[in-house]
């Protein structure tokens, strides 16, 4: 059904499997394990830079998060996750938190082609998000049940880590993060589109995987997870956005109505009108919803396929600014 | 036509002007100068703790954007701003940098109550922006001409500074900042409405204003304005967003669209469909954009409305968290 892709820069990683094997029987719904020798996870440029702990503090010259128990007690119970400056980062891990080393691609850029020939030979938009992030703790380090819009490749480079793995029974493709422990309150998007009740927190029925040095996981969107481990760890993470074709949908709709005065006007606090108000904004509202029904008509499968270079998540691109603007190369 | 707000904060800021003139003669469009005794603005609880640079360094824990040729030099004419550490944005000054404290009303909280008050009598929208900015500068401060997406009210707290004020002649309601020097380049959104010549770089035919300690500026979105100064200033900045009836009505097609499965799949790169697969995908799009035909049919002007406590503005709420995340309190 799609082109084969013969020469992917993922075919030494999955090795006997091949991308086409993954791009048939996996991707992008149904997770992946693959051991061997970790050093052939070298073929990814940058990647031989980062063998442990003192390797990406060495680089990383940005605020790194530091996440747990350790933040907790820190801040009186207020918060589990602090951004920190580099050189604390240490005393951090020491403590106990685990560290998060976001956006770590910017301190390795020669590994940017490699993940944007990734990106491309797994058939995503080419405006799709891509990022590298390296995790590391010392011991006791591991999340919580949860699932994420994101999708994930992650090279366990130090340490052993148990993955709970479970197919998601009450959301298919969500387009947002969610916690187990937020349950039974969900965001209203989510509300949308979730169906029956949420497992138990311990995910009793997942699989169980273990991952050593030299394994890589391939986790698609939407399956639940938690990790646990009683070592000191480093795995590295690159994360692709997933575009939906809503994202390329709204992009359209923007771009068509913009241009539009009325659309553009600024829009009015509905609790600070009164009667005769409210009528004229009811009225000048439903006739722009006219003009874009009449719209709407014109719209064409091509259309929404133009956008595929657009920025669909500006969470992650003001954040990749805010941190190139605290770097100092 | 509106409900008439008597009590408003800001009548003690414009007086002798009330805020139903305000709302009558200039909200949202035409820019005031009003001037005063500076200790007016001490009625912005937090704003009597501001009246100098060593003032804002003492509270603001956080990174500093300092602009300006210093960072051009230091850069090797890479870029003109940088984020650094409070404890060296003083050094940046000296060099004869500006600096830009974002999000000042972190470490001001008791401001935001005020803030809240004035946003509900501009009948602004529940989610709309609203933030403090605070800039100062040792000598030569000012912009180049451009405009904001945003509307801001600015208080001269120190120092004389020269605006130029200019009619936006070429877009109404914009949706997006744009600096003059990039013409004639211009962003795609922008391209959709923008008509006619840019003005030159000078705005030769501007309004001049003399802001100086005590003067309030109401500066709507859209108006060219550049500054420049030759001595030292301060300024604080009330920042507002200005959502459009098109960011409810994209809220409001995402809430409907996003519990249909088919719009929450993951897109698929243009350029790697063979011709049975693109064959398949519009197929498939058609059937999608005839759903959503039926359901633009449905939406009501109330259904825009009730969108209006969202967050409109993921630029400025990315890094709000991110700052909040790099405080200690």
């Amino acid at each position: 059904m799609y082109n084969s892709v013969k020469d992917s820069v993922l075919n030494e990683i999955i090795n006997p499997l091949t991308i086409d094997d993954f791009l048939k029987s996996y991707w992008p719904k149904k997770p992946l394990v693959s051991n061997g020798d970790p050093n052939r996870f070298d073929v990814i440029p940058g990647f031989d830079q980062i063998k442990n702990l003192n390797d990406i503090l060495e680089i990383y010259n940005n605020p790194v998060m530091v996440v747990g128990n350790a933040v907790v007690e820190e801040s009186g119970g207020i918060m589990d996750r602090l951004l920190v400056p580099s050189n604390e980062a240490l005393q951090w891990y020491e403590k106990g938190a685990a560290l998060e080393f976001d956006f770590t691609d910017l301190f390795i850029p020669r590994s940017r082609r490699w993940i944007e020939s990734l990106k491309s030979d797994l058939r995503l938009p080419e405006g799709t998000l891509s990022k590298v992030i390296v995790y590391a703790a010392k011991n006791g380090g591991g999340f919580k049940a949860h699932f994420d819009a994101y999708t994930n490749f992650i090279f366990q480079i130090k340490g052993e880590k148990i993955w709970k793995l479970y197919e998601n029974h009450n959301v298919e493709n969500p387009t947002l993060h969610y916690d187990l422990a937020e349950a039974p309150y969900y965001p209203e998007e989510l509300k949308k589109y979730w169906t029956g009740e949420p497992p138990a927190e311990d995910l009793p029925d997942a699989d169980v995987v273990k991952l050593t040095p030299g394994s890589m996981l391939y986790l698609p969107r939407g399956v639940w997870h938690s990790t646990k481990s009683d070592e000191e760890t480093l795995a590295i993470n690159i994360t692709f956005g997933q575009p939906t074709w809503l994202d390329l949908l709204l992009s359209e709709m923007r771009s068509r109505l913009v241009s539009n005065n009325k659309w553009r006007e600024l829009a009015l606090n509905y609790n600070s009108l009164n009667n005769e108000e409210k009528n004229k904004v009811f009225k000048d509202i439903d006739s722009m919803l006219s003009l874009l029904r009449k719209e709407v008509e014109k719209i064409t499968p091509g259309d929404l396929l133009k956008h595929q270079s657009g920025d669909f998540d500006p969470y992650q691109s003001t954040q990749l600014v805010f941190r190139q603007l605290l770097t100092r190369y």
